[in-house]
């Protein structure tokens, strides 16, 4: 048997076939298409499917062979599939399950893309084998996606796992959903790149500055890494306190749930070591029990594949 | 059959027989002995125990009908009944379930105070039904209980639901911890004091200092209360300090875990009313899905027979 998984994007929507070993043994993606209406994009994604289930490529890429269907959004669906919204695609309350299933009459799921994520490394990936975990995405947004009792937990209303607009700092920096000192504005890829751009403008002596070719518009979370590679103390400052801000919200995880263990994914997790060595160190001193045994930290080791093996999973 | 609960405090321990109905239907107390030796302190219990069974009162009360022991420490135990610590006691990796089965040999659980009053609420309280719950208990300190899936939720390591050492302001604070910016320094009620000590200290024609007759040490919770009630300015901007914090603290448990029902316990929360419509109005603006159904938030029912009748109920 297999699965699929449509992993739904900014840019592109990724479609994959999952075997029973969670591997993805075949795959293509579409352009998202906001313009389009909602039942138009509907066909498109179960084109693709269809698409995808070429026998000659794999025995196995038949109907008779797909046990489920399963999407991954950058937004809020309900237990019936319909999605709540999901900006990128230009949703609000539409019945994702019922108009796909219109198309093709399989058991389909939809949930948010970082409890899929959270999801397929809890299966497949680095927390496998664990009963609760944490996955946080430090990206242009913090994302989060909790597992309890190994199952995905959304909350009860459905609105859990906001955890980039937990509150970090009373009154502090303004955040884009209205509120002020949102964990999102202090661990983000963008906030990291922010608080880049504010200490060059200090010092342009930074290294920072001049890797970016002298543009602080083309600081990215990777440039702050590569100076602190080379040993910029600019660069030094702005990741200590970014690993401090990241601790305490990983502490504050720790300190109210406690699960079997936290992951770190997204593209400042692309730092690998740097940032694992430096957050593992620091992150016990803000544990209430700081001598006791506490969650380990782990990079996610699925990437992008996870978006569609986890959707694959869903159930 | 019975339930036998105790309920160890600072001062005081409280030991009670449950019936099948959750009702407390025989009680008894004895002082809290930090200076005794442990086995001394748990033979005071156990006698206790025993003196508490006396048919004569209700013929309940006999060793053949008790099914189980429980207590509740103001502490951290494991699942095999060792107390990790429990300053209030003085004990540190004490084996209480074994000593306490050497006197009366009855299935016997121990847990956080926290912990037992969630439970408690939980089958017998205001969030009876539920599945899924956050207690949170503004006392002296911050105590936090959560319930998953109708159980007690521990974390995997056992160190979760330490919500009031949560950062809720980052370089905030200073807490007795030792770290800053700790929720408890801003939703506690010695939080709600201090704020006022130093209120009153700027404006000693607040009508606080003079219901403390006039002397900042004799300021209590209920002070703040009872000016915010005849009106007085600087307890009502006192208390819209403390209502906004208590808010932002309850939608960073909604946003990150999104519980069926939020609780609020202890000395704070006997301002009733005026601080649960404060609050119920706050709390949504901090929570991302601010129009979605969220947790509803209620004042704990069972008071200080929590302690009793949760511990009772341990399994």
């Amino acid at each position: 048997m297999i699965r699929i998984g449509l992993d739904i994007g900014g840019t592109g929507i990724k479609i994959g076939a999952v075997d029973e070993s969670n591997r993805i043994i075949a795959q293509t993606s579409i352009p998202t298409r906001q313009d389009l209406p909602f039942e138009t994009q509907v066909d498109q994604m179960a084109d693709a499917v269809l698409g995808l289930l070429d026998p000659s490529v794999d025995p196995r890429l038949t109907m008779d062979q797909v046990e489920s269907i399963g999407a991954g959004i950058p937004g809020l669906a309900d237990d019936n599939g319909i999605v709540i919204f999901c900006t990128n695609m230009g949703w609000k309350n539409v019945p994702l399950r019922e108009s796909f299933q219109r198309r093709i009459n399989k058991p389909f799921y939809v949930d948010n893309d970082a409890n899929v994520a959270a999801l397929a490394e809890s299966i497949a990936g680095v927390s496998a084998g664990t009963s609760s975990s944490v996955f946080i995405t430090l990206g242009t947004g913090i994302g989060c996606g909790i597992m309890i009792n190994g199952k995905i937990w959304k909350g009860f209303h459905g609105i859990g796992g906001e955890m980039g607009h937990m509150i970090l700092e009373l009154d502090g920096e303004p955040c884009t959903c209205g509120n002020r000192g949102c964990l999102e504005r202090y661990c983000s890829a963008t906030a990291l790149i922010q608080m880049a751009r504010r200490m060059v403008a200090g010092h342009p002596e930074s290294l920072i500055l001049s890797l970016a070719g002298n543009d602080p518009m083309k600081i990215v979370a990777k440039t702050v890494f590569d100076a602190l590679r080379e040993g910029d103390p600019f660069a030094e400052k702005l990741f200590r306190r970014y690993v401090s801000c990241l601790s305490q919200s990983i502490a504050n995880v720790v300190n109210f749930l406690d699960p079997e263990v936290i992951l770190l994914g997204g593209g400042v997790s692309k730092a690998g070591d740097v940032l694992l060595n430096a957050v593992r160190e620091e992150y016990p001193k803000y544990v209430v029990y700081g001598d006791m045994p506490m969650p380990p930290i782990r990079i996610a080791a699925l990437g992008a594949d996870a978006g569609i093996i986890g959707a694959a999973m869903l159930s």
